[in-house]
């Protein structure tokens, strides 16, 4: 058996995810926190990577010895999130933990991920939002959610979304599935929420970033499937900070 | 003239507020803001000293020309926020400013000053709180919180409050006012408001650190006139970790 587990993280002082040589992420902080649990060196792997910066408030893993496919331990899954988070630093929390059978792959059989995105559009700076959302310094009224709503619509399907993907990002298929998106507004808080089967490289970021120019009627809200269609990195909008997105629910099979 | 500035700040990354040598502090990067913005050295005179780690919701200052009890700008000053917030980090915000007289003093013509401490009471971690807020682990009942409120209560009024001061910090007395107190729950949070004439050092965090053991049934809420009266630190509760405090709200006479 595997354990699954699901945590929660603020990414503002990791560089992203995915373990790297020299820079603290995530994915490190749970394997060294696993080791000092288990009394063993462990196998983490997360249902994605998130960049540098970006935050989850709802991310999946597994663990298992290293090496192997498998763990075997004595502790509850009920007891196991307080346990590891005596090992974790502050901003990682895992939340949820239970057994999972040797075959579940905590990437593979992710169904679709829900990301939210976060936009402050106001004058005022807030010194409490500064690394949890991308400070936007200019008001947007009613008109502007709608535009941003209607161009989000237009992602949903199945695309080419080369548009939309950072430059010099090998992938095999550019190829995703949107589900549904929507853009929320609350106060001065704008919300950009979309879920898909997979996504490219800063692709939720760009998508924002274009909404953003939809928003300040750039681009109008329906010239986003020729955008699409287009393939044109240069026709969408800008890349969108990272301190805004958050991967925020993981559905599997 | 002076100009008397209204900021936020989070503490996080700072010293505290005044400034020291070789160490971040919100004095040091108002004083670097303020030369960059009117292109001479300014002197910067807080409404309080906040400790390393402490927050402000609302921190009052007044600036003048260095050396001199004045200021003169041609800038106005409903556009001074977002200028000087140009220069200063995103985790400082200045959002007032307005000219003043130049007998009035930040910190001597306060009236009272209010403070808000923030516990969170739950064994589940958030990421996203945890360097604003005292993340204490243990589940706390609306009786609790009733002890709580009728313990602060006993704060009220002119008081010798040497029981809530670190030791060991010389002031010429330790009688203080305080006007107000309340216990809040906002679901798992607790936050405990005061607002007094002035503060000893660490006095709110010492008084906050006794009204938890109030909750936990170890001390009982009419014991508080008598610890206070003692004049004994051992008698009062812990030092409350400086990450739930801030300095909610300042009244000038």
């Amino acid at each position: 058996m595997k354990i699954f587990i699901k945590l929660k993280y603020l990414g503002s002082a990791y560089s992203g995810y995915q373990v790297q040589k020299n820079a603290p992420t995530v994915q490190g902080e749970l394997c060294k926190a696993a080791e000092k649990l288990f009394g063993f060196e462990c196998d983490i792997t997360g249902c994605s990577r998130t960049d540098s910066g970006v935050h989850a408030n709802m991310f999946c893993a597994t663990v298992v010895r290293h090496g192997e496919n498998k763990i075997e331990t004595t502790l509850p899954m009920d007891r196991l999130p307080r346990a590891i988070n005596a090992f974790l630093p502050p901003d990682i929390a895992v939340y949820e933990a239970e057994w999972v059978s040797e075959d579940f792959h905590a990437r593979h059989d992710v169904e679709y991920k829900e990301y939210i995105y976060k936009i402050r559009c106001s004058h005022e700076r807030d010194p409490f939002l500064s690394d949890r959302c991308w400070h936007y310094p200019r008001e947007l009224d009613d008109s502007a959610i709608e535009k941003m709503k209607k161009a989000a619509k237009h992602f949903e399907g199945t695309h080419d979304f080369s548009a939309y993907m950072a430059q010099g990002s090998p992938v095999e298929s550019t190829v995703r599935t949107i589900f549904y998106t929507d853009v929320i507004r609350d106060r001065e808080n704008i919300i950009f929420k979309v879920a898909g089967d997979g996504f490219l490289y800063n692709m939720v970021r760009i998508m924002t970033g274009t909404l953003v120019n939809v928003a300040l009627g750039k681009i109008s809200p329906d010239e986003i499937p020729s955008i699409t269609e287009s393939g044109d990195r240069t026709r969408a909008g800008m890349t969108a900070p990272p301190e805004g997105l958050y991967l925020n629910f993981v559905k599997y099979r």
